[in-house]
C-alpha cells in the first residue's frame, strides 16, 4: 500500500540543526523566514502532499494520459489537484517576488519538492518544469518577454516545458535540427520535431510556454550554433490572454515504463512563432541554467520516491505476519511475527532509511549553498557557494536517483510476491523512479560532468568547497571519543577520495578516457563521503542533544542508529569504488568493438 | 530493440572446455551425448528461441493474458508456439526416458533453458513448471499416478503447476489453510484458495495438473502438517483423456509489473478430487524436490534475461550515434560516433557481459554436478555432487537473478530516454526480470537457506565441495605468472569468504540473528568467489589455447578481456560484502521497531 507521512521531524532537524550555517554564515535576506514560519510552510506542504497528491498517485499510474484529436488529457483528479496547488501558492514558492513569487529559501523549497515527489512524482513534473523555465527566463529573457510571461508562469496559470531532445539526439545536442528563421518583426518561425517533452501538452493550464532549442539559418555547426527560443502554445493577445494557436501539435504521447500520469509528448513545431531568449547561438548557456536547476530537482525526485518506498515498506513489514523471530516469539497472540523482526528485512529497511536520511542531509546542505549563492553579501562566500553547487549538482542528480531506485526495489523485495502485483503500489515506485536516472542527463553524463568539467575547473577550486569542510571536521573530531569509529571510517573513505582525485587528475590529463572510465565510481565515492560527513555531524549533534536531556530522545537515538548503520553497512561501498577507480581504463576499453 | 542470438560459442566453451570434469569424473551414462550431438541440440534450441519465441516476447507483454468467464487466454501466438515447442520434443528434453523423456544431460538442458528465457521469459514458465512437477512425481508419486500423468506431462500434452502460496502465507507455509479430506476410495477432497499460481490456468494444454500443498484433518500444526496432492483440472476418464471438471476455478489473474504473457492465477479449489503424493504430512519434502529444481531454473531465468538485455544494449550502443570518442573520431563519415566508444557505456556493457559469462560458467558447473548427482557410479562422487548442488542452489537462484535484474537496468541506461519507452523493448526486461528475485523463495530466503541450513549441514561438508577445488586451484596456480594478478585477487576474496564463514559459524551458533544479518552479503561473497574461480580457470584455458594458436583467437582473447574486467571491476564488491559481514547484527537490529 502506498502510505506517506512527510518526514517533518527529520526535515526540521536538517534545516534547524544540521545545516544552519555550513560556513556560509548568516543570510540577511532570508531572515524574515524564521524557523516558525518555515515549519508552518512545511506543515502545510505536508498536508497538500498527503491529502491532495498522494490519493492521485495510483490513479495516475492506472489511467495514464490520453491523446485524442490532438488533445492530451491528464488522469482524473489531476486538474482539480493542480488548481488547488496553484491557488495555494505552491507553484510560486521559490520564485522571485518581482514576478509574484514568494522568494522562500531554497532549503524550504527543496523539502517541499521532496514531499510532492514522494506523494506523486508524475504530478510533480507539471509545476516542476515551469520553475526551471522561469529561472532561465529571469536570467536571459528580454524585459518584454519577462513582463508578458513570467507573472503567469510563476503563478502557475501557464506552465512551461524544456524542448531539447530530438529523435536522433539527446545527450549530443550539437546534432539538433529544429530551425528558427528570423522574421521582420524580430520574432522567429520555428520548425522541427521534439521528443520526450514532459508536460508538452496537457489540460491543466490555459497556455503552455515552450523553451525550445533550435538553430538559426547561419548558425555554426554543433553546440556552438544552438539558440534558445520561447514558443507559446497559444500566442498571447494584446490583453495578455491566450490567443490563436501557434502551430505546436502533439504527434504522440510516449508509452513509458512508468510516470504514466505525466504526459510525455512528441511535439511538432510547424512555423511556430517564437522569440529569442538570450543571445543568438548562446542557447546552451541559458539551457544549462535551466538544466542545472532541474538536475538538483531530479535528484530530489529520487529521494522523494525513496522515502515513499521506505514508508510503504515499513508499513508492510509491521503488518505482514510471516515466520518467527530468531530471538524468540515477538507476537505470541498472532499466528506469526511481523516480518520486521527478521534481520534481512531490517537490513533492507535500514538501507532505505540511511539512503533517505543521507540524501536529505546532502539536499539540505546543497540548498543552503543555493541560498548563499543567491543571497550572500560577501563575495568570497558567494563564490564558495557557487563552487559547491556546481560540484554537487551532478552528485545530487546521480546519487539520489540511483539510491531512490534502489530503495524502490528494496521496498518491492520487502513485499515479496505481493510487491510484484500492481495493487500493492510499490512496483509503481520502481517504474516511476527509473526515469530519474536518465532524464536531464543520464547518470553517466553526470559522472562525466563531475570528472570532466567540475574537477578541473579553476584548478580544482570547486572541489575545495567540499574537501575543506570535510577535512576540517575530521581534524576537529579526530580525538573525540564519542565520534570514534565513525570519524575513522570517514577519514578512510575521504582518503580514498583524495587519492582517487589525484589519480584521475593525473591520468586524465594525459588520457581523458582514463577520467571517463573512473567517472561513475568516482561520483559514487564522492556521494558516499558527503553522506558520511553529514551522518557523522548529525550523530554528534544527536549525542549532544541526548546529553542535554532533550524531550524527543527517540528521534536522536534513531539518528545515531541510522548513522551507525551507514558506517557499518553502506560506507564499505567506498572501498569497492576506490578499487575500481584504481584499476584504470584498460579492462573497460581493451575488448575490441567487434568482439561485443 | 529486442535482439537475441544464442551465445552458442560461449555455451560450447563452458560445456566442452571449462566444465568437462570438475572432479566428478566421467559419467558413463551420458557418454552417448557426444559433443557433436550436444552441439546439434543447442543449435536447434537456438533456432526455436530466436525464430519462434523471441518474436512473441513483446506481443506477450503488450497483450498479456485475459480472463473471461473463467477462461484464461494466453497472448496471440503462444498456443501455436507451444504446439511447435511440444512437437519438437523440447518439453521432454531433460526428463527420464522411462516416461518419454530424452534424458539429456542437465548441462545441455540448462543451456537450453537459458536460451528460452532469453527469448521469452513469460513463455518459459509454461513448460518450465511442468518439469519441476514431473521430477517431484518421479520421486514421490505412486506408480498409478505416475502411469496416469507422467507420460502426458513429460510430453507437454498436459502442463503442471505448483500451488503453494495462499493470501496470508508465502514464505511461512506453516500457516497454510487449504484442506484435504480423505475419501473412502483413497482420494481426497481439497478446498482452499491459492494465489500467485504461474500457469494456473491457460489455453495451451488440454489438461493442467496441480501439485497442491494442503492439510489433512488430523495434521499437526505448522510445516509438519503439510501434505502434497495431485489435483488435475479435469479428472482423467478411463481411457486417460480429460473428463469432468474438478472444481478448480480461477478467481482472478494477477495484474503484475511484468511477465505479462504468463498467466499468474488465483485459484479456488472447491472439493476438488486429489491424490496424495508422497507420505501424509511429508509434503514439504516432496515440495522441496520441486522447489530446488525450480530454484536453479529461476537463477537461469535471471541469466537468460541478463543475456538478452546485454545483446539488446550492444546492438543499440553500436547503432546509436552520439558524441565523439575522447580518443579521437571513430566514425568520421557519420555525424557522431556510436556510443559504444564511450568508456562509461563500455563499463556498462562489460559489466553485463561479465555477469552473463560468469553466471553461465557457474551454471555449467552446477549442472555438471546435477548430472553427477544423478549418474555418478562412485558413491563418494555422487555425495560430493549432491553437496555441491545443495550449497549452490540458493547462490544460483539469488546471485543470477540479482545480476540479471542489474543487467536489465544497465541495458535501459545504455538506451537513455529511449530505454524508458516501451517500444525499445528493454524496459520489459527490467519488469520481467524483477519477479525472479522474489518467486520460489525471495533472495533473502535463499541467503538464509545458505547460512542457516547449508553451511551448518554435516559440520560444513557442503561447503567443502566448493572450497576444496577453489583452494586446490589457487594452490596450483600461485606461482603461475600468466595467472598472476587474477589468482592473487581470487585468493584475497577466497580468504575473505573463509574468514566470513568462520565468523558466521561462530557468532551464529550463539545468536542465529548474527548469521541472518550476514546472510545476503555472505551469499554475494560466495557467488563472487565462485565466479572468480570460473573466470580464472577460463582465462587460463584461453591463454593455453592462444598459445597453441587456435583458429578463433578472437573468442579466447575476449574471454581473457572479460575475465580481467571481472577481477578489476566486479570482484572489488567482495571487500564491501566482507566489511558488511564483519560489522555484525548490531547496526541492523538496534533501532527499535517503533522508531521505524
Amino acid at each position: 500500500m502506498q502510505v506517506y507521512e512527510a518526514p517533518l521531524r527529520d526535515m526540521k532537524f536538517v534545516l534547524h540543526e544540521l545545516h544552519t550555517d555550513d560556513g556560509f554564515g548568516n543570510l540577511e535576506a532570508l531572515e524574515e523566514f524564521t524557523p516558525d514560519l518555515v515549519d508552518a510552510v512545511l506543515e502545510e506542504a505536508a498536508k497538500v502532499a498527503q491529502e491532495v497528491l498522494l490519493p492521485l498517485n495510483r490513479v495516475g499510474d492506472i489511467e495514464g494520459c490520453t491523446l485524442e484529436n490532438g488533445v492530451v488529457r491528464t488522469p482524473k483528479g489531476f486538474r482539480e489537484a493542480y488548481d488547488l496547488f496553484r491557488e495555494g501558492g505552491w507553484c510560486a514558492l521559490a520564485s522571485d517576488p518581482e514576478w509574484g513569487g514568494q522568494g522562500l529559501p531554497e532549503q524550504v523549497n527543496k523539502m517541499t519538492e521532496e514531499m510532492i515527489c514522494s506523494a506523486n512524482l508524475a504530478f510533480s513534473l507539471y509545476p516542476g518544469l515551469t520553475h526551471g523555465g522561469t529561472t532561465a527566463m529571469e536570467g536571459y529573457a528580454s524585459d518584454e518577454l519577462k513582463q508578458a510571461y513570467l507573472p503567469k508562469m510563476v503563478s502557475g496559470e501557464w506552465s512551461g516545458t524544456m524542448c531539447l531532445t530530438e529523435p536522433h539526439c539527446g545527450t549530443d545536442l550539437g546534432m539538433l535540427r529544429t530551425k528558427a528563421v528570423p522574421q521582420d518583426d524580430g520574432s522567429y518561425k520555428l520548425s522541427g520535431a521534439k521528443i520526450f517533452i514532459s508536460a508538452g501538452e496537457h489540460d491543466l493550464t490555459e497556455n503552455i510556454v515552450h523553451l525550445v532549442l533550435a538553430r538559426l539559418p547561419d548558425a555554426p555547426e554543433g553546440v556552438k550554433g544552438i539558440s534558445l527560443f520561447l514558443v507559446p502554445k497559444y500566442l498571447p493577445k494584446d490583453d495578455g490572454t491566450p490567443g490563436p494557436a501557434n502551430g505546436v501539435s502533439v504527434a504522440a504521447i510516449e508509452h513509458k515504463m512508468g510516470l504514466k500520469g505525466s504526459a510525455t509528448c512528441q511535439l511538432n513545431f510547424d512555423e511556430s512563432t517564437g522569440w529569442l531568449v538570450g543571445k543568438p547561438n548562446k542557447g546552451m548557456e541559458a539551457m544549462f541554467t535551466m538544466m542545472n536547476i532541474e538536475r538538483v530537482s531530479v535528484g530530489i525526485q529520487g529521494l522523494g520516491v525513496g522515502e515513499a518506498a521506505y514508508q510503504s515498506a515499513v508499513w508492510y513489514a509491521k503488518e505482514r505476519l510471516q515466520g518467527r523471530s530468531l530471538s524468540g516469539v515477538k507476537n505470541p497472540d498472532g499466528p506469526a511475527d511481523p516480518i520486521i523482526v527478521h534481520p534481512d528485512v531490517r537490513r533492507m529497511l535500514m538501507t532505505m532509511r540511511a539512503y533517505n536520511e543521507g540524501c536529505r542531509a546532502i539536499s539540505g546542505w546543497v540548498s543552503r549553498a543555493l541560498d548563499a549563492q543567491k543571497h550572500a553579501t560577501d563575495p568570497e562566500v558567494k563564490q564558495r557557494a557557487e563552487d559547491f553547487v556546481a560540484l554537487m549538482t551532478p552528485v545530487v542528480k546521480a546519487l539520489f536517483t540511483d539510491l531512490g531506485f534502489e530503495s524502490a526495489n528494496l521496498a518491492v523485495q520487502c513485499y515479496g510476491g505481493h510487491g510484484y502485483i500492481a495493487e500493492s503500489g510499490v512496483e509503481q515506485y520502481v517504474r516511476d523512479a527509473r526515469i530519474a536516472m536518465i532524464y536531464e542527463g543520464t547518470n553517466g553524463i553526470q559522472a562525466l560532468d563531475l570528472v570532466g568539467r567540475k574537477l578541473p575547473a579553476h584548478t580544482g577550486r570547486y572541489l575545495r568547497a567540499f574537501f575543506h569542510p570535510v577535512a576540517q571536521f575530521i581534524e576537529a573530531h579526530k580525538e573525540d571519543e564519542a565520534a570514534g569509529p565513525m570519524i575513522e571510517a570517514l577519514e578512510k573513505a575521504f582518503g580514498a577520495l583524495q587519492l582517487s582525485t589525484a589519480t584521475i587528475a593525473q591520468k586524465g590529463m594525459a588520457d581523458p578516457e582514463e577520467a571517463a572510465a573512473a567517472a561513475t565510481d568516482y561520483l559514487r565515492l564522492t556521494g558516499l563521503v558527503a553522506m558520511g560527513y553529514c551522518f557523522a555531524r548529525a550523530a554528534l549533534i544527536a549525542q549532544a542533544r541526548l546529553a542535554e536531556g532533550v524531550e524527543d530522545a527517540a528521534f536522536y537515538k534513531a539518528k545515531i542508529a541510522t548513522a551507525r548503520f551507514f558506517f557499518d553497512r553502506i560506507l564499505p561501498q567506498a572501498t569497492a569504488a576506490f578499487l575500481a577507480i584504481k584499476s584504470g581504463k584498460a579492462s573497460i576499453m581493451s575488448l575490441e568493438v567487434e568482439a561485443f
